[in-house]
C-alpha cells in the first residue's frame, strides 16, 4: 500500500518528515510524483485538483488535511463510496480554541475601543462587564466548538451553542435546528461561527441573522468564508448594529486588495490562520487511522455522507 | 459601627448601592461626609489622601478597593497596628485572568505581526507554535497569578511561575527567590508580571532582566508601573531583543502624551484596566469579612506586614 500526499505549496517537506517519523516504513508518494496509480490506497490531501482523485483505482480512504472537507465535497468527480476522514488532531483543536478565546476576550474587553482611544492618546476606563453577564453563542458544537465552549464556561462566560442536532455540553445552553436559530442569536452578545460548510450553512450569516443579534454584538468568523454574506456583514457594521468583528475567512481568499475589510476600523482581520493542522500530531492521527482501517476496525472521524461533515 | 467609603472619583454611588444591597442595615459614611470620626470602625478605600486614615480613633480594619495595597503602604502616617485587607473577589480575579489570557494568546498568535501585514494588505500565514512549545512565565503566584497559571495549563501551555516563597501548583514549573529569577527568565518566551509592588519588586524588570529572556520574548505588564524600568524596556524593544509588550500600567498614570509607548508599533497599550474590582461581588466580600471580624474570627486575605502584601 502507498499513501498519496498532496499539501498546500511549500508544506510538502514538513509533512513528509512528520509522516515518516510516525511510520518509518511508509510508502509515501508526494504529488505529482505518484508512480503507479494502482499502488495508492490512501490519500492525505488539501485542495486536490478537481477530478484528480478518480485516477486511483484502489483508493480506500481520503484524509483531509484540514478540519473542513468542503474542499473535497465540492469536487463533482470525487470517487463515489470512498470514505472521507476529517482532520481531528490536538494541535488543530488547540489552535482553534486559542484563536476563538483570544477573539472573544478581545471584544469582551473592548480592545477595539481602547485602540481607538489610544490613537487619540485618550486614557479612559470603559466600564467592564463581568463574564457571567456576557452571552457568547457558538454555532457548531463539534470537536472544535465543544472545546471552545468548555474553555469559555471555565472562564465563567454565559455560553450557548447552536447545532444541527441536540447536543449536551455541561454549562452550555443548547439550541438546535432551524427553530432554535433566532432565539439563539437573540442572546448572543458575541457570536462565534465554527460550522462546517454545507449547502445548508452557506450564507447562513445574512442580514436576517445579524438583525436578530443584540445591538452592538460582535462576530467571530472562523468557519468558512461562504457562511457569511459579506455585503450584509458590511452593512451591519456600517450602521453600528454589529459593533465589531474578527474575520479570519472570506468569500475570496487571499482577500482581494479592494476589499473594504482590509482597513475597516471595527474589524480584526487575519489571513485564514485561526487554526493550522500541526504535521507532527496530525501524522500520528493519520497513521493510526490507516492501521485501524487495515485491521478492519472503524475509521475515526469519518464523514457522514448525508450530513456532509 | 460605621464603614467609611472612599472610592475613585465617579464610582461612589455604585459602591454605595452595592454595599447597601449586601447589608441593608449598614451605617455607610461616604468620604468626605464622615460625621463623627469616632464612629468609623472600618474603612474601604482607594488612594485615601496621605494621613487621612489617622483621623479615626476607633478604626479597626482597612479594606483596599484594589488587589494591590501599595496605595496604603506608601502613606507614612498610616495608623500602626490596624490590619489591612487586600481585595480578593471573583470579579477582580476573573477580569485579570481574562486580560492576561487574551494578552498571552495575542502574542502567542503573532497578532502584532498580522496587524502589520494587514496595514500592507499582505495575506501571509506565519508558522504557528503549538502551545506545549510556548513557555509562559508568571511572576507572582497569589490569587491572581495562580488562577492565570491554571487556565494557561488547561490550554496546554508550558507554564512556569516565580514567587517569593515556594508554591505548589499542578502542572506549573516552580522557581522562587532571587536564586530562581534568572533561570526562570531564561525559559519565559512570554513573561507576565503580576507581582505586588514592594520595595523588593520595584524596578525588578530592568535591563538585566530583559537580557535574561529568550530573544524575541514578549512582556505582559499588569502589576504596577514601577515594576518596570521604562527606559530599559524601551531600549529592549528598540533592539528587538524584546519582541512585543502589552502594557497596562506605567510609572506615571495617566500616561503623559509625550510617552513613546503611545504609538510604539510593538506595544499593546491599555489605561490600567486589566482588572477592575466589581462593586457587587466586592461588597459581598467586604461585608462578609466585617462580620467575621465582629464575630472574632480571623480576617480573610489580611496583609502580612512583614511581606507588605
Amino acid at each position: 500500500m502507498a499513501l498519496l500526499l498532496k499539501t498546500e505549496a511549500g508544506r510538502g517537506d514538513s509533512w513528509r518528515r512528520a509522516l515518516l517519523a510516525a511510520d518509518p516504513g511508509l510508502d509515501l508518494r508526494q504529488w505529482p510524483e505518484v508512480g503507479d496509480p494502482a499502488d495508492i490506497e490512501y490519500a492525505l490531501v488539501w485542495f486536490p485538483p478537481k477530478g484528480a482523485l478518480k485516477s486511483y483505482p484502489n483508493l480506500k480512504v481520503i484524509f483531509s488535511i484540514g478540519a473542513g472537507v468542503d474542499h473535497l465535497a465540492s469536487d463533482p468527480e470525487l470517487p463515489k463510496g470512498v470514505p472521507i476522514v476529517r482532520m481531528v488532531e490536538p494541535g488543530l483543536t488547540a489552535g482553534m480554541t486559542e484563536f476563538v478565546l483570544m477573539s472573544v476576550l478581545y471584544h469582551h474587553r473592548f480592545m477595539l475601543d481602547y485602540a481607538e482611544q489610544r490613537r487619540n492618546k485618550v486614557w479612559r476606563e470603559i466600564d467592564q462587564v463581568p463574564p457571567w453577564d456576557r452571552r457568547v453563542g457558538i454555532m457548531g458544537l463539534g470537536v472544535l466548538g465543544g472545546d471552545v465552549a468548555e474553555k469559555l464556561v471555565a472562564l465563567s462566560f454565559d455560553v450557548a451553542g447552536w447545532s444541527r442536532s441536540p447536543k449536551d455540553l455541561p454549562g452550555v445552553a443548547r439550541f438546535h435546528g432551524p427553530g432554535g436559530f433566532i432565539p439563539f442569536l437573540n442572546r448572543s452578545d458575541i457570536l462565534v461561527c465554527l460550522l462546517p460548510l454545507t449547502a445548508e450553512t452557506t450564507g447562513i450569516l445574512d442580514a436576517r441573522a445579524f438583525a436578530a443579534l443584540p445591538e452592538g454584538a460582535a462576530l467571530v468568523s472562523v468557519g468558512r468564508g461562504p457562511h457569511v454574506v459579506e455585503a450584509d456583514l458590511l452593512a451591519a457594521l456600517e450602521t453600528g448594529w454589529l459593533g465589531a468583528a474578527t474575520l479570519d475567512v472570506f468569500q475570496t481568499e487571499p482577500l482581494p486588495p479592494e476589499s473594504p475589510f482590509w482597513d475597516h476600523p471595527r474589524v480584526v482581520l487575519t489571513p485564514h490562520v485561526a487554526s493550522l493542522t500541526i504535521a507532527k500530531t496530525a501524522s500520528e492521527f493519520v497513521i493510526d487511522n490507516i492501521r485501524r482501517h487495515q485491521a478492519g476496525r472503524p475509521l475515526l472521524h469519518a464523514v457522514d455522507p448525508d450530513r456532509g461533515y
